[in-house]
């Protein structure tokens, strides 16, 4: 993969003397960019490309240059109708050529035909152990190395971060742009249709990359969501990635449905993926560089407490305001740095934070301002602010900002010179100088926002990975750790059955009895096929009862009657058990019969909601939320991929919800057993990730106690596309099932 | 006050030889921006500066030029040390100057001596009839007449937008700023202290100013809350105003009053006064002059549907995202639309919204896509999106829709163009022709969604602005239209009683009074002072009833047994009232003895919240929201101030919470009686604005029905101050109440 970046020689299929063409514009650029390698021009109607020898093909190369370079030739960028795109490959990989970029575009984003020609490709390639980047991409370059194979126009400057972009345009606009914002950048890749290597590929080596200290993608979408987020997650402990993730928007999936033909994740999907693997998302493009451009060149906060200097009031208080919006802190100075402010600073100015300088500060004051502040043990970033007055030097301000950065290293500083030509001067200065300088103080903001967030996350992301580390230790002392806990035998059977009956969605009892399995909590339930039995269980489960027809075709019970709650004895038991019956038989004759449920009625508690559901880019996410009608007229909830997910996570995740606020007891009512929610909410992740052919469950509501908790109600349904995909197990287990379903029965 | 921006001469006292005094720089600033009237410097001790004569005082100039101008001099700027600054304006006094801009610093903003300062200064000016500006400020400035009476470093391009600043930094920024970024202005003014002129006086310039069409402030307090809503209200009808507030988060608002020593308003009230006045309130810098460029040189839309053109799918999605993040929506274009479209744009083109051009685009592809889509009914306004790429002629696409603008002038057209310098002089060609053009999406979504916001309420205004004039003709021709319905003598005498008493909690039988002299239905309470009347009283009332003892010592009734509910007959009133009675007198013997409420229990309802308190900047704020512990936990609640609400600003005030949902019937449940819950809030609309005095009335729960509403607890306390201060009817009418108490009791 680093050869892709550093190549020893590249040949450029499709080299063209027609400056309008992209073959040109990639010889070109190759040369212009100081590339250190050796450029072969394959075109067989040309002699000579920009003073450089032509091949006619690219056999004709490797024959002639075998004995010059025994090596070979390590890249190829093919820039030629798509209809020869597949035999140029093929020419390559004869050649010895394992590495190709296909720049061409008229495959997958044009419709079924070119579809079928880049599923050829693809398959050529995974064949011959070729990796692709593209097609319909724009290239990609390394500063460091240098080399620029793209066709995109300019080349940015040297710096360290790196851009991974599923759209070429933007891509090419932001090199234009950085230039004149003096971002410096050590890699851009556009990926194209991803046919071969995608961003889990990319972002693997930007991870890598020494060149490269933080990490930007634009995508559209993520070709395989575990992976993506298991990498993402080891980088991310170590140098920070951002993502401006789109088609957020229910009509911007649509539109971005229509571009790449990608299918989607949901957008909540995405951000549980995200948090869990400490990468940045961001909103918008100029957060996504406002951010860049501080996580390369400073240091990480080591807390959330901004100290602000400023030499005007509004800015400062505006500075302030948005500080606070975003969650940060004002930091509180201690009473020495208060003091030594005190002595220096004229009477008006303000030493506390945000600290006013005064209008008419110079540099010195400045510098003296600064010293005292990023000193300060109760200050983890500070933020500089300068607006141009009648005595201001924005350069000397500049240069002293400079010094003090230079002198106190450790925490991080940003910048924001307020207008236009009058600080131009100061503000490039700071830029060289690889100190962030903004134009508004919101963008300043922005950037100690996402250091602070990342700081956060990527610290609670490595305590998760050393805590996985301890449980892997011990499930490996263990062998096997969930099934001599968890009833897994049962759980099939259940399953077994209903798929038997081509049912997915699985009746009541059976699903309280799917939780029990699991250890999760429940209100006894059974099935009961006359009267009579229906009495007996009552009898067993305890007295009030509540009895529901099940059937798999009668979806809202309460309509036609089939519940009814707060039964005291056997004789009602019977009564209501008649009475129901007859009511169906009247109402939907037609509805298979399997009997009646009898459920023993619990004491209120508070009811919440937690269930699962299957996303196809990410697997299952677990939801938490407050029960009742609360949930839907709220949105009062949290979301986690049920992947992996651990005690801290899902203490978060429960934090996160206002629901928290009542269960550790508000207004003076007494705090309930938030640890047998943890336990039910843990349970149901391994109980979705042991079976994933559960598509969606839902245990609403879920009552809690003071001390416990119990499911009343759940709905689990079963995918019948997954039995066979995703769970081989399931068809060597089940003639196994089958007799323990026969034994049970 | 045209004058001040317009002025034929003006004294600049304290001008100087020295470029290093602000007095230089003002005299500078007049003589370069080419000011036509006369400009007389005023220094003892120059002969003369810049060029122009020198005076050694006022009385000097207005001598020795009354010959030539008998008009006298316009405007005084003054800029000497504070001290003696009173006796300048006492010499401008004496010689009929009338208008004066006071940069000098060392005011209100520097301590108690320097507020003591400027008291005498404004005293002295209200006496003399002068108008003053600042002090502590940086000046103002007119391009279209030009004058530039400011110490301001540069002057900004002419154009039409004005801009209020409360920092005199912020302002100099943005002059600086706002050359490169291409804005033009009309008018900028630093208020400065705003002794004498303070925002909502040079609002009511801007709104008259033909100069001006939109109104930018930056605000750290309003100094008179309703007269500046009054005055903003009627002006953006017909032309914008943008806010930037500073102070809005806790620590911005303590930022804000070390800086001025103003007294901030709350930030809801601040949310309420914008929204019922159509003030555009922003959240920061960039996006109030984002919004402004547009609102100065484009259409308004007249809905909210926006279609996108773009030549690369990514920038199109992520515009998408944000649009609809906004609250707009993606226009769906008529199948014409769509058709036309298809027969020139290439077959790969994305037809539908947003319309992609590809890649390739000349000027010509995005002259007709931008054709169709601005004729296109559906569309109320139009972001066109240009990326850089091989064949893209960004001054071409430019011209294009510089063209289409001028043929389809009807509606907003803003446009991205997203580069650095291969798209500049794109950039510059559409600025200069006024069409907005921004380096990234959101920025333009942010404008588009302004002016969608500020379309929404100015119409909302109007409506309002109407109905009101409708009822005020009524209230003519009915003379007294609250008092023959509302029965404010019976308020009055309860108000009576507890200031009496020194109480300005009322008891919660007198809150119930109060309610129902407003009409607002309520559970039925009463004083009982034995146990014998309390039976009697439970018998009116009806049973079940509810006992609470009444004391203005005994906050939390239930804590020492203080309440009981549910009691069902005579004997049980009887024997809990003596129960009560006993609890009182041995846990709380010193606790004064009013006597035990017997209020009836209604059945349950939707608990709702209904209340006001006074802000001190705006007056009494009405609150709705959902009750229980859910306003709490949730938040969900909305805002208005209670003066001159009417019935669709109530209807928007539910319609903007949660609650609403619940109460038009969520999930299957009926409808509830959403009109009489309007009639309660309007009632307490009209109670707090008929007494001021009450400071905080909280009802809650007020219980709502399908049919009928009721007022169950109600707190209400009054203000001491207030009753002196805000109500002088009072006074007069006390010995009226005191006969009418009397009578009663």
């Amino acid at each position: 993969m680093s050869k892709l970046f550093a190549p020893g020689s590249i040949a450029v299929i499709g080299a063209s003397q027609n400056p309008e063409k992209v073959g040109h514009a990639i010889v070109k650029n190759l040369l212009e960019c100081g590339y250190p390698g050796k450029i072969y021009p394959i075109n067989p109607r040309e002699e000579q490309i920009l003073g450089l020898r032509c091949y006619k093909t690219v056999s004709e190369l490797v024959s002639s240059e075998k004995k010059e370079d025994p090596t070979g030739v390590d890249l190829a960028i093919i820039a030629i109708p798509a209809s020869r795109v597949l035999e140029a490959v093929k020419e390559c990989a004869g050649n010895k050529i394992n590495l190709v970029i296909v720049i061409s575009a008229g495959f997958k984003e044009t419709g079924p035909e070119g579809l079928e020609l880049e599923k050829k490709l693809t398959t050529f390639c995974h064949e011959h152990k070729i990796r692709l980047l593209g097609p319909n991409c724009v290239g990609l370059l390394h500063t460091h190395t240098p080399v620029n194979a793209s066709f995109a126009r300019g080349f940015p400057q040297k710096g360290h971060i790196s851009f991974i972009s599923q759209s070429g345009a933007m891509l090419v606009s932001i090199i234009d742009w950085s230039k004149a914002a003096g971002l410096g950048f050590s890699h851009f890749v556009s990926l194209g249709n991803k046919a071969d290597l995608n961003e889990t590929d990319f972002l693997e080596y930007a991870g890598w990359d020494p060149a490269t200290r933080v990490i930007l993608c634009y995508l559209e979408d993520i070709v395989d969501g575990p992976k993506f987020l298991e990498k993402a997650g080891r980088i991310s402990t170590h140098k920070p990635i951002i993502v401006l993730k789109a088609g957020s928007s229910p009509a911007g999936a649509r539109a971005a449905t229509s571009h790449t033909g990608a299918l989607a994740g949901s957008d909540s999907a995405y951000n549980a993926a995200f948090k869990q693997s400490a990468v940045l998302r961001v909103e918008n493009m100029e957060e996504l560089f406002d951010m860049a451009f501080a996580f390369a060149n400073q240091p990480l906060p080591e807390g959330d407490k901004i100290a602000i200097i400023t030499n005007s009031g509004g800015p400062g208080i505006l500075t302030t305001d948005r500080l606070e919006k975003a969650g940060l802190h004002m930091a509180r100075f201690t009473a020495e740095t208060s003091r030594q402010l005190r002595t220096f600073l004229p009477p008006e100015a303000s030493i506390y934070n945000p600290v006013d300088v005064l209008g008419d500060a110079g540099a010195e004051r400045y510098r003296f301002a600064l010293e005292k502040v990023l000193s300060d043990p109760q200050v983890d970033g500070v933020i500089a602010l300068l607006c141009p007055t009648a005595t201001t030097d924005a350069r000397e301000v500049a240069h002293s900002i400079m010094e003090i950065r230079k002198e106190i290293p450790e925490k991080p500083l940003l910048s924001v010179f307020m207008g236009g030509k009058e600080i131009q001067e100061g503000q490039n200065i700071l830029r060289e100088a690889r100190i962030p300088c903004y134009t508004f103080p919101e963008r300043a903001v922005a950037a100690m926002e996402g250091m602070v967030r990342y700081r956060r996350n990527s610290a609670a992301l490595h305590e998760k990975i050393e805590l996985l580390k301890k449980i892997d230790k011990k499930a490996q002392e263990e062998s096997e750790p969930y099934s001599p806990f968890y009833n897994t035998a049962q759980v099939k059977a259940i399953f077994y059955d209903a798929l038997r009956e081509r049912r997915v969605v699985l009746l009541g009892h059976e699903g309280i009895k799917v939780l029990s399995a699991f250890k999760i909590p429940v209100a006894p339930s059974k099935l009961a096929k006359d009267a009579e039995e229906a009495a007996r269980i009552a009898e067993e489960v305890g007295f009030p009862v509540v009895l529901k027809i099940a059937s798999p075709k009668i979806l809202h019970k309460s309509d036609i009657g089939g519940v009814v709650a707060g039964l005291e004895n056997g004789w009602e038991v019977k009564r209501h058990f008649e009475e129901i019956m007859h009511r169906v038989q009247r109402f939907v004759p037609d509805a298979p019969f399997y009997g009646i449920e009898v459920q023993k009625m619990m004491p209120t508690g508070m009811e919440i909601i937690v269930g699962s559901s299957y996303d196809i880019q990410f697997g299952h996410l677990l939801v938490f939320g407050l029960g009742g009608i609360y949930v839907n007229l709220f949105q009062d909830f949290s979301l986690r991929l049920a992947q992996n997910l651990e005690e801290p996570d899902i203490d978060e995740m429960i934090k996160e919800t206002k629901a928290y606020r009542l269960l550790r007891g508000f207004r003076g009512s007494n705090p309930l057993d938030i640890q047998s929610l943890k336990d039910t909410l843990l349970k149901t992740a391994r109980l979705v990730t042991t079976f994933p052919e559960i598509r969606e469950i839902d245990i609403n509501p879920l009552l809690v106690y003071e001390k416990g908790v119990c499911a009343v109600d759940v709905k689990i349904t079963l995918s019948h596309n997954l039995v066979a995909d995703v769970h081989p197990v399931w068809e060597r287990e089940e003639q196994l099932i089958e007799q323990f379903a026969e034994r049970r029965s």
